[in-house]
């Protein structure tokens, strides 16, 4: 014992030393006044194996690795779909989606010819912060919805720069999908690229569309430093079609996939440098992640869940499981966390860091992580559910995750079907999901099931937003 | 307490400009005197998935995520075997088993009523440095052949301690393997320890065998401090049976294996903790790596491949690629190298690095690495070649791997069975081996049936050692 005290606490002297090194102004202590800064830096389709520092063999992400040096790695981080728009949905309101509308079994996301969007009557983490005097921005994917009602200007966001829906929408469609996509050109997708509420670019220059969100992400912190700012950045990419701005063809050993990850792990680099440079770091805090699992039926345009099961579409630990990393130097201190999370945690953490009192007027889902960030707490989350479409798929409580579902493991085309008997399994020994303990372990099972049946007492589904269809002309 | 602070460590940590800021004596620049000592720090089994810097998210890797920090990640890293003896003889002799004796179908690995050994016309690692001043000692498991001409102390090492073969033989047959393995008792295995060729304990204690085996190379760097001195500190674990000492019981999110793990990363911390304090560090060259992939046929007691296909006893990459680790403060810069590299090439790298000359009177596989070490170059290893006992399994140059041959990619039952046609990966791209690029580049078949072609042209098979066996009583 005596040598494993003295081997943690050299270790803890380390780590002091590190912070203290790396940090370029820790002589101003741990102290911060006034509500932060956040930035939420959101992948799309980004695998929880897509990074080095999350055990990529050949993409190199070095400044998403240092944030992870500097900061927080989560290992244990769900987003609260399997899928984009419900996945948004839910991290921008901190609600499930059959909470708030943007849930449904016939359309799983939205599209062009969709006439609704997150409704007008849900808080989005912008409209909880504005009150407190955060000047927010929306830059890149929103799919919530492309209608002037349903656009970041109308959901607490000052700014908007972006595109309203997937990369991969408003396609033209007599070409085959492997033209379409490994072969893909700007103009075979007429997606428009939006300033708050005007299309300025049509179809959208997907080449630069990284680095102009990046560019647009600084230019707002730059012109919003004397007040705390909100920035939801939420990059478009590496969903397919793949596109990368010229600097970056060919830079990875993992291909053009690696290039366009490596094009946003730079792009992280810039927005931290100028957190770094402008004195801004020790009063920000930046959180990045992805929306769901890699989109494997694109083969190698689509990216790596690492070790585990599944993949887009499912619900096994391949589609929900994120890599998500928190940063804010001087107050986040570095640690891997291996309790649970959420992206429905963001917003009553934010809230929470923001002093802000979260209105009573509805139940959210999220937990207030700022103990574990900022104190080494454990996580408060102890329970995740994973909602395909309306139907619950699966749901985990402490170690034990439960399928009540099963799929096609790589998403698509889906197989589902519901078991007659569910299976368990011990997702942080069998992080693979190989091993059903269901025979073993009843008891789990049940325990599970009543947590399952509580959870569905205090559940008023929204009446869906998602189905609705624009009369086409 | 333990959980926190080790939290507070880990994170697969530090950027690359903290190091500068770690390292206590890089005011001492990159210069070294002498030649280098040596330690490799080899476990068994490890799958590529295992530690926390190479992605696994319930198993806590500080100090090796350190280490990674502070020296080079090899991504592209491979054993010269799918199993035990020929990788372990592979390593020590930087020739591909089926030159040194330590192949052959019908046995992979020698077990306890084996006759044979790695042959003394070998010249293990240990046996090329001692004319060059080093001490040298094995300690651990040694698994090429336990009767005295086949002992370290017969292959150039002037101590050993250790298991002579694996953990799990010398068995009790009256316990179904669930019992055996599950809930293993020391005694159900009946592996001696030895102290050079001495048997000092029978069955060695296992649960303290990781903490003893650390203390061991510790007390052997202690006392030779005045001159340079090699190491082989080949652990028997993660290896089934699972073992732990007190100290570790129940530490992991991981589970057993998770602890065992956690375990061997606690002793690569007071190995470096040791050459750290006593001033050695910046002329040690330290190097972690693993025999072949986890042994998935023990469900959650093997460990995990991270995002590649296979295991322990297949080619593919899960079978093969290893994590690895070189660590020498002030000398070594801290990078990730997605270049190939092998367990081939240590001979030749430790000879290189040490000033002495191969005697040509063999051939060797490996590649001196040291420019790619020291320098940054890239590294010249270019291909590497699959053996499963004799048989040529597949085959890699550049990115693009081949299999000639198919497997069961759990290892066992093997299924073995020769493709009609070759498959074709671009290993880089697609990691997980699963798009088959034979049709699309025949052109890369054909290179690589050449490169096999000239390889075998110039290969005269040794005579199998690993055959023969000791007379029943």
């Amino acid at each position: 014992m005596r040598t494993f005290l003295s081997n943690v606490l050299s270790g803890a002297l380390f780590s002091i030393f590190v912070i203290a090194c790396s940090n370029p102004s820790s002589d101003a202590g741990f102290h911060r006044e006034g509500p932060p800064n956040v930035v939420i830096i959101f992948a799309d389709d980004l695998g929880y194996g897509d990074l080095s520092s999350y055990g990529h063999p050949s993409i190199k992400t070095p400044h998403l690795d240092r944030m992870v040096a500097e900061g927080q790695k989560w290992t244990n981080f769900y987003s609260a779909a399997n899928v984009c728009t419900p996945s948004r949905a839910a991290l921008l309101t901190g609600r499930y989606p059959i909470r708030n509308g943007m849930c449904s079994d016939v359309r799983r996301v939205l599209f062009p010819n969709s006439a609704g969007g997150l409704p007008q009557t849900e808080n989005t983490i912008a409209r909880i912060l504005k009150p407190a005097g955060y000047a927010t921005a929306a830059i890149g994917k929103w799919h919530l919805g492309h209608l002037e009602p349903f656009l970041p200007t109308s959901h607490g966001f000052d700014y908007y720069f972006g595109i309203p829906y997937s990369n991969d929408m408003d396609a033209v469609n007599d070409l085959d999908r492997r033209e379409r996509f490994w072969n893909a050109k700007i103009e075979y997708f007429h997606v428009p690229l939006m300033r708050n509420t005007e299309i300025i670019e049509r179809p959208a220059d997907q080449t630069t569309i990284t680095k102009r969100y990046t560019e647009e992400a600084i230019a707002f912190m730059n012109s919003h430093k004397e007040q705390p700012f909100f920035i939801y950045l939420a990059h478009n990419l590496p969903h397919v079609p793949l596109f990368v701005s010229e600097d970056f063809v060919g830079i990875s050993d993992r291909g053009l996939y690696g290039d366009v990850v490596e094009e946003i792990d730079w792009g992280v680099g810039q927005i931290l440098d100028y957190l770094r440079s402008s004195g801004l770091a020790e009063n920000t805090l930046v959180v990045f992640t992805s929306d769901n699992g890699p989109w494997v039926a694109y083969d190698d345009h689509g990216g790596s869940a690492g070790l585990f099961y599944g993949a887009k579409g499912t619900s096994y630990e391949g589609g929900v499981r994120e890599p998500a990393i928190f940063w804010w130097p001087g107050t986040i201190h570095p640690r891997m966390v291996t309790g649970m999370g959420s992206t429905l945690d963001l917003l009553p953490t934010i809230a929470s860091l923001a002093n802000i009192a979260l209105p009573d007027d509805r139940v959210y889902d999220g937990y207030d992580l700022s103990g574990s960030l900022i104190e080494g707490l454990p996580s408060p989350r102890e329970e995740m559910y994973f909602y395909h479409g309306t139907r619950l798929f699966g749901a985990r409580k402490g170690s034990y995750k439960a399928h009540f579902f099963q799929n096609n493991p790589r998403g698509y085309p889906e197989r589902m079907e519901v078991l007659d008997q569910a299976k368990l399994y011990q997702v942080q020994h069998d992080p693979g999901e190989q091993y059903d303990l269901a025979a073993e372990h009843p008891e789990v099972l049940e325990e599970i099931a009543e947590m399952v049946e509580k959870h569905r007492s205090n559940l008023v589904p929204a009446p869906t937003n998602l189905e609705s269809r624009l009369e086409t002309p």
